[in-house]
């Protein structure tokens, strides 16, 4: 049993979140909310997301999954405008699920859920910690993306930087102390991502909405925020790349 | 003859109608106004549509016709902003029509009319008749699109229904007595239409424009609605597509 | 050495002016401004455009050449917003042009300049000479863009006109003295022009700012317009198109 009410925000955030990095997802439903985890096709990403039973309108669930095509509920979701409130309800007999927006009714049908995964999300010792607003690295990543597939992060004592290096042009941006809501780094951290999946996963991220950045040596980067008006929370995980000199 | 100013709204508006439709047209020019009725060339669609002189802030015309490229008219009208005041006038010498907005003359070549049909609009029997906001349907018509190529449109007693089926999914729009401007419907009613024609149709309908729908049982759909401050009027016959189940 | 401050404004102005017409250019530097002298690949067209050291916020610079791919620097400036201030600086020793727009430091690769062309500007003598906003023709060159690829221009006594015809429309927009800021016509003069050059000349002048022409019979235009409030110039030369009839 599932029927729940909500902002048409809350649903379009959750959209722009996952479907960057899968389309097919299994959504987890309990009496407590609802939640989502999943690795991309190629095995470089891993999302984390969960939206608390208190940032919906109404909300009565009992456990189940339900199997989602992330492109399809978000052509749904683009047919309300902001302000809509939208009603989901599991439609156990055809095993659908029922989207009302307004006066409309949209039965979605659902994904076999048999398949998919439950990524198990690895403990990770990242010892350096940066908060900042999104806005602030933003421009670094635009200007990265049109000269280099890959980027560096870094952080020591007091400053936390990007770095990007293409055949004859670089990108740098040094955010002092004090362009950052909060930086703890025992010793300097480095670590070489793709631009591409880094960009998604900031890009959901509005521009005044603290990150949370968890870094290491050559070692997985952790991005967390809120959404949901804070009651809920996201959580990327994306694999280095391998510096080849 | 035929001089004429008119609003470039005016103009546009009855580009946006005819040109989805068909292309190339006969404008029939009476001293009473301009009118245009033209079948698709698919011949399931026909549009008539009707501007009185008194819309026009000026109009001097004799009875003749004019074969115009609705593309091209299209074209030009994108050069006038709003606000601007269209001058028409037929240049007999040079069989074009001279289209003056601002300082810009506009000659355009016109097409032999002598080809085109004079179609004649049928005499149909259509039982229900809907009277409605054209923002109270669009959202539906917008959900079917995505998942079906065909819709059923179906009145009865105290409710207007709009319902479309895909493989898994289905789009229902259920619109009680409360939301229509007016309802009479003797019957059920139901019939089946493409929704790239129903779509086109409603498109140029302004959100809160009154549409009035005559409706009957596997007929075609009669859509009316006015435009140019009332004194101009547009009526789209479209025919029905057979269930195959 | 080369080190200057400037609005993004004025450098995103002189991409838009020069980057139609080609796209790797010489950038000369002076102690007194930085110019731009280029000819397009067809060698149609000829654009010179001068910026004083006063329309900077800083300026401090030894003579020198900077090749520079416009392609490249446009890209790294659309990560600027209006009114974000732009520090330029010659790297010598990496010869890379350093650009920091906020915290961002983006080193760009220069162009060897040995092979590029200095190329004068040819004395021309054309007797009339128009001033107007480039307002009043947008409208007519856009308008001739859809029916033709070349539009003649001509002055008389006191007139300005712009003509252009297809296969059977024409465009015609006739500027009489009160609708331009200034005439001066000895006597009738009239050239035909590349549509496309021409719209690309044109376009990047705000459409407040007064447009000087300078015009023959059967020969180039010239077309001057001030940049960054009047402390730089952009001069245009166009190479006319011979009338095949």
């Amino acid at each position: 049993m599932f029927n729940a009410k909500v902002k048409s925000e809350i649903l379009k955030d959750i959209i722009d979140i996952i479907s960057p990095l899968v389309n097919e997802i299994k959504l987890n439903i309990t009496s407590k909310g609802i939640s989502i985890r999943a690795v991309d096709p190629a095995h470089v990403a891993m999302v984390d997301l969960e939206v608390k039973s208190n940032a919906f309108e109404e909300f009565k669930a009992k456990e189940m999954e339900l199997g989602i095509d992330m492109d399809k509920l978000g052509s749904i979701m683009r047919l309300s405008t902001a302000g809509d409130m939208v009603s989901l309800e599991y439609d156990n007999d055809a095993n659908r699920l029922t989207v009302r927006i307004g006066n409309l009714v949209r039965k979605m049908g659902l994904i076999d859920t048999a398949g998919m995964p439950d990524p198990k999300m690895p403990s990770l010792n990242l010892p350096a910690k940066v908060v900042l607003k999104s806005s602030e690295i933003s421009r670094g990543v635009r200007a990265s993306e049109s000269i280099s597939d890959h980027l560096a992060l870094s952080v020591n004592k007091d400053t936390f930087e990007l770095f990007a290096e293409g055949d004859t042009d670089t990108v740098n941006l040094k955010l002092p102390k004090d362009l950052l809501v909060d930086i703890n780094a025992p010793s300097k951290c480095k670590s070489l991502f793709s631009i591409d999946y880094f960009s998604n996963m900031i890009k959901p991220v509005k521009s005044d909405n603290p990150l949370t950045i968890h870094l290491g040596n050559d070692n997985p980067i952790q991005v967390e925020f809120d959404i949901a008006d804070k009651k809920g929370h996201v959580t990327y995980l994306l694999a280095p790349r391998i510096e080849s000199e």
